[in-house]
């Protein structure tokens, strides 16, 4: 692995205690005494986490706005107003006990990049984007911010999905939602008129790591097909009911919970991963026999067909465990979303931007879906992973070593250079 | 089945009317709307019912007494006080989404034989105990009240079981406790000093239906074997972590349940049931792959060797499937019970009082734990089973049909009176 900042010596280049210092406040909000990270989107903590950074960002003079998703705005206006902007962003909202670095650290490079920009000004307008609710852990949907930008959620949905307590997110977005938000319409609009957007953001897995990458520039971007399967038997005494008289809905569950892996594992070769992430026996209690059963099951893959294909064969698999145990089952498509193919002259470009910078890139693709999939569809977009620690993530345990941190702004910064502060070639584009 | 009411014409002698009013109103207290019942052990709702029933009590002059378990002891007093007494007993509280025979008939029944029995005072003294959590629902540890009674159950384990809100039980009885309570050991005495301990129950398994039969004679009560499954992986990101990269607690622990099953089918010839009740994942979200997984295990017998067995089998597929998968587990015994085997003599004379009112008797074995369990240490004891519908229990369905009510207080009304009204030979015992 490259570490710039030892090789290069430029830690004061780098502002690198300013870094640490507003990665650390900014970073520990919603952060618990057992180092967990409680950053629920649309939560008090991620609203205090975004209104903090816009007031890092107003020190920098630097124009903020938020629309009316609540998505954050950061600009650093350029000296040329007829070049097209080019836009960055991430997110900052986290998983129930994940880590500080997923989405945050896209962000808060981004931003710390254009602050050392600042002192010798673009020609090129630089944007970052602070999306909203990438995490689907609180509404069982994601990339809402990004979504909203792209016209993907309509108002319906918005009032359709709800939280644990049974507010929705239009009623979530409401609460964060200051008189003077930006219309939706308006900065899609931005977006499409921009040069580019990219997000850089962590691996999640340990593929860079173990290849000893820099850098992974995505080509694709795999989509979830989400579904819950409530599988029902009847609930008994555990000691009254004999072996062969139960309709035991957890048993059921267990072999879909096997069937999802074994057809994930058949169809790796084509990037497909299946997962059951939840089970609730429902009125689970050591003497019954339950009686009805949960699960939350994720199907992903970067080609509609291969993933199809799983789900049927998820949906087949189903079916003949619940008639062979004469159990019942219900299932509900909480998503369905597509694949995305990212734009390969960006990618070009980019791949060229780290390598002169000493970078060891490769082309990869993302298992998890990014803000970046829903841009896509408005303009040139490139997502980029820096790699963290065994791949850990959505986890406390979730890690980036300081001088990925530091690779990471210095290929912000570089592409904000050369893209933004000389003459670019678009056409390159 | 018989159908005593019908067939005798006794519905005044029954006082059918005042025992269906009364049922219903007691066994409404913690009665959703949906028709579940919800009366933990030591709630306020089970604390009502429990003063509800005493003040049923009173209205009839019977003698009332609370021990400091929380136990309610209802005594119709005899008139030859040399005979030793008769004692009757189940329990009010139920399983979470439970039903409003289990345990409640039995009390009931006996309550409502006691009532009609007044009018023609007994020679031997009546005893009914009403015992206290003998459902494990709330803290894991089941037949609270009459273990208390036997001696069974330290102060240190009363505060060592705690409820899911960190409520020990110590202070769960404590606050049910008025100043009059009597002490344990002075009831333990009366138990030890008394003729014999007889309890009516619901069967809650199918038996009695398939095979026409009024009324089962428990010859030997099951122990459970409890203990707790932690399963450790790693969570990680569902889409971005490969299937053969995965440590997936879920599809371990998914491995157990199935094991589990399969050794409970193995051992069922020997009376042996195996059941996973419970099954929570850590932090489960759609978008991880399961990092921590804990199941809840009971495995039953009425040998204590063949239960051993299926105890050993199951630790050596839990260790078997956690090395294959690299995973780790940890297991703790939550509670390990001791088969009990009833008293013959007094099964013979209870046989012979049924079969007298013309009721179709047969022995059985009883799968699950019962307060007479720890009676049976103190005097000789009975376990009587009546059919529910199905054999469904533990369960909203859960369902006496009227004429098997009516059976109930006929049987413990005829044994009132064969033992307690007439120069019953004590011999028989």
């Amino acid at each position: 692995m490259k570490t710039y900042y030892t090789a290069c010596s430029q830690a004061a280049d780098l502002q690198w205690d300013n870094y640490r210092q507003d990665f650390l406040t900014l970073s520990s909000i919603g952060k618990t005494a057992n180092g967990e990270y409680h950053r629920l989107a649309y939560s008090e903590e991620d609203q205090l986490a975004h209104e903090l950074l816009r007031q890092m960002a107003q020190k920098e003079h630097f124009l903020t706005q938020f629309d009316s998703a609540g998505n954050l705005w950061i600009t650093l206006t350029g000296s040329n107003p007829a070049l097209r902007p080019l836009l960055f962003g991430s997110h900052m909202d986290a998983v129930p006990n994940g880590g500080a670095y997923d989405g945050f650290l896209g962000v808060f490079a981004a931003f710390h990049a254009m602050r050392i920009l600042k002192s010798t000004p673009p020609q090129r307008t630089i944007t970052l984007i602070v999306f909203r609710c990438e995490e689907s852990s609180r509404f069982q949907c994601a990339t809402v911010g990004s979504k909203l930008i792209a016209g993907a959620l309509s108002a319906a949905q918005l009032d359709h999905y709800q939280d644990a307590q049974g507010i929705s997110l239009s009623q979530a977005i409401a609460s964060v939602n200051g008189q003077q938000a930006i219309d939706l319409e308006k900065q899609r609009n931005n977006i499409e008129n921009a040069l580019a957007f990219i997000e850089l953001h962590i691996e999640q897995g340990c593929l860079l790591e173990e290849t000893s990458t820099d850098l992974g520039i995505v080509t694709h971007i795999a989509a979830p097909y989400r579904q819950k399967v409530v599988i029902k038997g009847t609930a008994a005494h555990s000691g009254a009911c004999p072996m062969h008289k139960r309709k035991d809905a957890l048993a059921g569950a267990a072999e879909i919970v096997l069937a999802v892996e074994q057809i994930g594992k058949q169809y790796a070769h084509q990037n497909v991963t299946a997962t059951v992430g939840s089970c609730t026996v429902k009125n689970g209690a050591i003497n019954i026999v339950p009686g009805e059963v949960a699960l939350l099951v994720d199907i992903r893959g970067i080609d509609k067909a291969s993933m199809q294909q799983a789900v049927m064969e998820v949906r087949s698999q189903i079916q003949k465990i619940i008639a062979a145990r004469k159990l019942e089952a219900e299932v509900i498509v909480l998503g369905e979303e597509t694949p995305v193919q990212l734009h390969a002259p960006l990618e070009n470009v980019l791949h060229a931007i780290a390598q002169n910078a000493g970078f060891r890139t490769a082309n990869m693709i993302s298992g998890a879906g990014h803000d970046t999939m829903y841009i896509a569809s408005l303009t040139r977009a490139a997502l980029c992973f820096v790699p963290c620690v065994q791949g850990i993530s959505h986890n406390s345990a979730e890690l980036v070593t300081e001088p990925v941190q530091q690779n990471s702004v210095v290929f912000l910064l570089q592409i904000m250079r050369d893209i933004c502060c000389t003459d670019f070639d678009e056409n390159m584009l």
